[in-house]
């Protein structure tokens, strides 16, 4: 029985991932170099000075994606190999077909494209998006299927982000609406589409152990700690780099706590769910992300932060259940209320922020809520490219909307494509099983 | 049977934890800014450099505080999510109580705080306190114990603190008696006053396996590799920093080694004890701190981190015992060892490195004893306020004895406090068991 | 029957540990200082901006070999705290050991040694090459044969450094000739010469458990965020540095999605072999270390990453069972498959390097492959000496050369000592078990 999916990943996967390891290699060759050598030892302290300040940043993201992510995922306790193991190779393999598709798009100068770490960096973000979304199909899809919803998907994050950055001029340093609200919907469009009207059941292999929930937690912890440094990686350095960094830490600690306290309101017995404190402690992380350099009061970084968690751990409580019955949507590691909930609740807060200064600007007593640089008319201004307030809440409003409707279609579309019969779905039996993919001794049997 | 502090739990923790975040809420909101916007472009290169020299550290500790202290305490085989959340929502809630309690204090300028990154790190540094003083009572305290507890140790710790460094002008630059000492016998206070005069039968769920042993170990290894962060962190950049950070290095290396050599000697057949590991490796850490960026030659370092190591394993052979039989003194993680005697070691040796210094000084051999910068008559003016190597090592001495009784008197004080019926103290047979607060499958049903 | 080891490592073990510690403090205490102080403010913004741009890298280094290179080897399921704590206790043996060498060797000036950050770092290194070569004998060595093969390998790896950096001028800025390759074949030498031509049979305690390969993984993914940090902390700062991240960043991105390929195609039913993926995923970090910061285009990088990973996974495959039939060789951890393979590759690559971009350096087209600065031709000479590509090639080649030799020959003659039977080899029956060295709870016993 479990001969055709064996068969399929052994022809499929390893030519697909084959084919795309070679055109990558000739796509470099053709195309790719190193930045222009600089000669004067004033660029090369220049670019010291870059790795120095980026490069703590770009390995704090990637502990977290390869290391906190990967370990969050494992909370399937016969499933955790597989979840690493996919998780690191979408995340290497979206971030290399990100490196190609930007190449070709944006950087096609005089027919070379300059690598440096900040377009890598902009690569893993884009790659973020992919190991989000597979979050809502875990343990039911093949790599197959995972490998080919990264091909689709990146390309519609590269021009969903075009339009809402660069068209729309919408503020969003920290991926809130541009990565988290896209991903997320994203992946709930292919888990609607691939597994379509029929309710998935509850599979036997699908409950957390103890032990699998504390290496999620372990995953969960590490996220939260280098959080501060994604939202923060792309901010102007400086003071706005600065009150990114100190946003998410007050937003992370007052979703810590919070989450504590909803989830004990919320479960009958006061004991705490496992689930909420994995993804509650990181609520307040998304949200704030888009407002995280803005002009705003410390306050409003721990309102946002509570308030995620809130929202995060009722969405676990009774919008997943809800969302289950009557659509019939299947959303494995919830990140409907990880990344869905709180990612639209940060964009709000963005058009109250921007409505908030811009209404301070016009008045006098601006000094105490811009903490960006500047007077906050003159930021206002700066920022938002002489669009005034209304205008750019508009814009951000306008920016939600785009991420919500393309990655809702595209995630359809790709779910449609999924479900081809040679992309080999796991049958149901065989879900959740690290045996399926891995030489790997079998769980009932180990001591 | 376990209803009652399941009830207490339901309704009490939740309570008390949305009354506090509700009170930061408003707090913040009245007081809270960030620093005052700074227009120029000299100033955001300030503020730029800033956080690129504090930043990496402070992410340092956080990995040290919420990952490494975390899995150090999961050595409880069945309490190990209860020690990794509770440390995590006991760190947050530290640090937000200290943040609170440091503006009051210190910050009231015309009305509004002004954070920023630095005032996190002073408020994380008081959480510390926290975090090792439950290691005394681990897994026999219920949550609202220990948040009750943490309200009482962080304005202790600050006004300790205060007295310590500001008014006798202690040098501690790593915690050593401000942090280590102070927590150490806080949490032995509390554990006196709490569990009285009755011994503690040992617990058929308290003895580690080999897989909680291992997971135990992964964070000691971690909090090894960063301690150098926590310790030099506050330092003086240049050289100071520089100094702090390699007699860091030697005085852990040094008890790594010396850790293994003492557990092998002090054990019947010379098989090492994972515990004496778990902690002996990281007492050198705890006993520089006070010394690390005073003028001494690196062999003191060495020294210092290997006879903090031996008086670590001596402790967990032989004190803890006696403590627990002659006082009814209940100690579960050891802190009396990693933490109480290696800071007393450590005091002490800031007095001697005075002394020596001020000796030298006085002399006129000097240039290879001080590596912090000028030669040492000046440094040791500089640094003492002209008060002379004998004044500031009776004030070293001072600080210690100051640590030492304010810790104890406060610790029974809280502890008696815990012993309030309303608190929820769980019973004997449902401690060490994460299902009394979590939702968590039974580990003994678990495949 | 257990007797025997037991006593002998009681005995043993912490008199050669002790009397090595006290030697140590001896020789710091004559010979071993700080750095001159420095007055200058000047000065001290050197040391402040020396500490920012070293100690990050620093700290990356010591989680990969503490932590990550740990974890990694906890893939046999009944050795894992011992392979955590030997692995612990080596490298802090191996860096004193080599601290105190490298000063007795090269930094004899006015009878003192001045201590630093930096020669911290170089010291670092030369403990790797023992945490490698160790790979080859894990779970059947004494702690104190390990301890021995330490002390004979760091003077050994000192001298063929010196022969191959500072005699032939060889380019390997990540230590791919001088670690990698060195340590696995002293690795290989200890291993034939201790185990003899018997045949070591297969161990039932040696076959990983899904939850000691997943241990594995997480430090495979730890050693593969932090290579890049590796590789680049001895480069110089500027456009080398970046360089040598970026390749880095893309041999490894290639080795992980290559690995994934070989290892699918190779197995019958198409199945993944963890043991391919832990060691696959680094070999492009081997490889690239000796070519990181020379002048190539990116996909170089890119496809000699791919093929460290097809010789790393093909090595796992047919060349380890081979060399075990044929030369009766035990390779435990298969380290010459991610250490030699890649490295003898890597080694092959800088030749082809240095040759090419001499060639590119006498025509004239020399912009596109020379990132490190100035053009192709001056960085030529300027990096070799005036020695021109032929013979810098030439260089590299005898770098090989001469870390092969030393290495196998001195790996034979260390595995000669191994076995005195005072050194106390564990008896087959209890290899690969943390109960001969830790009082561990029995594993058979545990819930």
């Amino acid at each position: 029985m479990a001969v055709p999916p064996s068969t399929h990943l052994h022809r499929l996967l390893p030519i697909f991932l084959g084919l795309f390891q070679g055109a990558l290699l000739l796509f470099f060759a053709l195309f790719v170099t190193y930045d222009e050598a600089s000669a004067q030892a004033e660029d090369t302290n220049l670019v010291a000075s870059q790795v120095y300040s980026t490069f703590p940043f770009f390995q704090d993201i990637q502990v977290m994606l390869v290391v906190g992510l990967g370990l969050l995922l494992t909370f399937l306790p016969r499933y955790g190999f597989s979840a690493l193991t996919h998780n690191f190779l979408l995340l290497n393999f979206s971030m290399q077909w990100a490196l190609v598709l930007q190449g070709l798009l944006h950087h096609f100068h005089h027919g070379q494209i300059h690598l440096d770490l900040h377009k890598l960096l902009i690569s893993e973000f884009a790659a973020v998006t992919v190991l989000i979304s597979v979050g809502a199909i875990l343990g039911r899809a093949s790599p197959c299927q995972l490998l080919v919803m990264a091909t689709c998907e990146i390309p519609v994050y590269l021009a969903s982000e075009w339009v809402i950055v660069a068209c729309l001029g919408v503020l969003d340093v920290g991926g809130t609406i541009t990565i988290h609200v896209f991903s997320c919907y994203f992946g709930l469009g292919v888990s609607k589409a691939l597994f379509g009207a029929t309710q998935q059941p509850l599979h036997p292999k699908e409950t957390p152990t103890p032990r699998s929930d504390l290496m999620s937690l372990v995953g969960t912890l590490i996220l939260w700690v280098f959080w501060p440094s994604f939202v923060a990686v792309l901010c102007q350095p400086g003071d706005a780099q600065h009150c990114a960094i100190l946003n998410t830490l007050l937003a992370m600690s007052a979703s810590a706590i919070t989450t504590v306290v909803a989830s004990s309101l919320l479960e009958r017995d006061g004991k705490l769910s496992p689930g909420h404190l994995q993804n509650g402690s990181l609520a307040g992380g998304v949200a704030i992300g888009v407002v995280a350099d803005m002009p705003m009061p410390p306050v409003a970084a721990l309102a946002l932060g509570s308030l995620s968690a809130v929202v995060c751990v009722l969405g676990f409580r009774f919008l997943t259940p809800l969302l289950g019955r009557k659509l019939t949507l299947h959303d494995q590691c919830g990140i409907h209320n990880l990344h869905g909930l709180p990612g639209i609740l940060g964009a709000t807060a963005s058009v109250v922020a921007v409505l908030v200064a811009s209404k301070d600007a016009s008045g006098s007593h601006s000094s105490q809520l811009s903490p960006v640089g500047g007077n906050a008319s003159e930021v206002a201004e700066g920022q938002w490219g002489g669009r005034g307030g209304g205008g750019q809440a508009l814009c951000q409003a306008a920016g939600l909307a785009v991420a919500l409707g393309a990655s809702l279609l595209a995630g359809l579309l790709t779910g449609a494509a999924l479900r081809l019969p040679c992309l080999a779905r796991p049958p149901e039996r065989l879900c959740f099983d690290d045996s399926l993919y891995f030489k790997i001794q079998d769980q009932a049997e180990s001591p």
